[in-house]
């Protein structure tokens, strides 16, 4: 069991550790060292084995750690040994573009319903999904299973449609508007954020233009 | 003049660091202390100002940074000073979504052009945007002053979008097809990956139920 005072910034890598440790396992390595693991993500080998050190003992000094063990134990921490059902609200283009996304289901999460407020969309088929009437969000979700609440609505709705899911008892959302959201206490919310990875890369073009004046 | 070796890790949290400080800017502070930064971001104030100091003296023992300062090292460290040019290539549903993102405006990205495969996409206008044909892709990037691309097209089309691109001149590429990309030698490549975002959540919501059992 897992302690309750990990950072948050640390359980953002753990998904990072898990994907990487699939690769490493795939290729048929059956142990690998923290110095390893930093060089693959560009971290310190002492911040690896700070961060594995949270969930328990891993590894041995000098021995590296058994991939096969801490693919599993990562495995079981972040709750990827089961299935975990999506609901995807606002089909505009963006809605439409992640129902059609190949990255869910490979990782076990699954688009279980979608909606959306505009009536000529209402009905229509996305993939294998009938696009539902927001108007029925509450009334539908209560027949529904239903982890994690994906929204892709326009900015100026966001707020509005995350409060509704959290209402509806949903307490993880992944929020594709570009907007902050206030999160509700016990809520987790996460940012699909483009231009926070924009910045990041025009920090080198940045530097490297100054490196060659 | 930045060091060379701050670790990629610490670069990907600047633009979060910049992000805060405007909101803290535009509330009127006009100090803050690195407790008060990793409160905000759920980081220790220890690892706040290791970051910082790879880039200079922001702040002083025991009376916190300028805000106005730190606010506009960072926007000159990153190259948020000017604007930037983004090519989009794959106009399905996802690179149509793209082009209407309202996020990257408002950070000074621009998109310039945009490209597709299919036939009957090209000639089209998505806003103020007509797509091209991608066989002219490099032929099109001579006249056109791009700094990052973005991958919009199926996951088996990346790989050789990106090559074209770099070959093309491309320094920095967001990738949002659900794969993974060998990046070349000195070409910086962000994944968009909703995946990773939706795994964090899971350990929440895995523990979360444990605990109530």
């Amino acid at each position: 069991m897992a302690p309750l005072d990990i950072p948050e910034v640390v359980i953002d890598r753990l998904p990072v550790y898990y994907r990487l440790l699939s690769r490493i396992r795939a290729e048929g390595e059956t142990v690998v060292s923290s110095h390893e693991l930093g060089e693959a993500l560009g971290v310190t080998p002492a911040q690896i084995r700070k961060d594995l050190s949270y969930f328990g003992r891993f590894g041995k000094q000098g021995r590296g750690y058994s991939v096969d063990r801490l693919h599993e134990e990562l495995r079981l921490i972040l709750g990827l040994h089961r299935s975990w059902n999506l609901v995807l609200v606002g089909m505009g283009r963006l809605g439409q573009a992640i129902a059609s996304y190949r990255g869910f289901d490979a990782e076990g999460m699954q688009i279980v319903a979608a909606f959306d407020a505009d009536s000529t969309i209402v009905g229509t088929n996305v993939g294998r999904i009938v696009v539902r009437d927001s108007a029925q969000l509450e009334r539908d979700l209560k027949d529904l299973t239903v982890d994690i609440g994906v929204v892709a609505v326009p900015a100026e709705h966001a707020q509005e449609v995350i409060e509704r899911l959290v209402k509806a008892g949903i307490k993880a959302i992944l929020n594709y508007a570009p907007v902050a959201i206030q999160a509700p206490p016990g809520v987790e919310i996460r940012q699909v954020d483009p231009v926070l990875q924009l910045q990041s890369m025009t920090y080198h073009l940045t530097r490297n233009a100054r490196a060659r004046t």
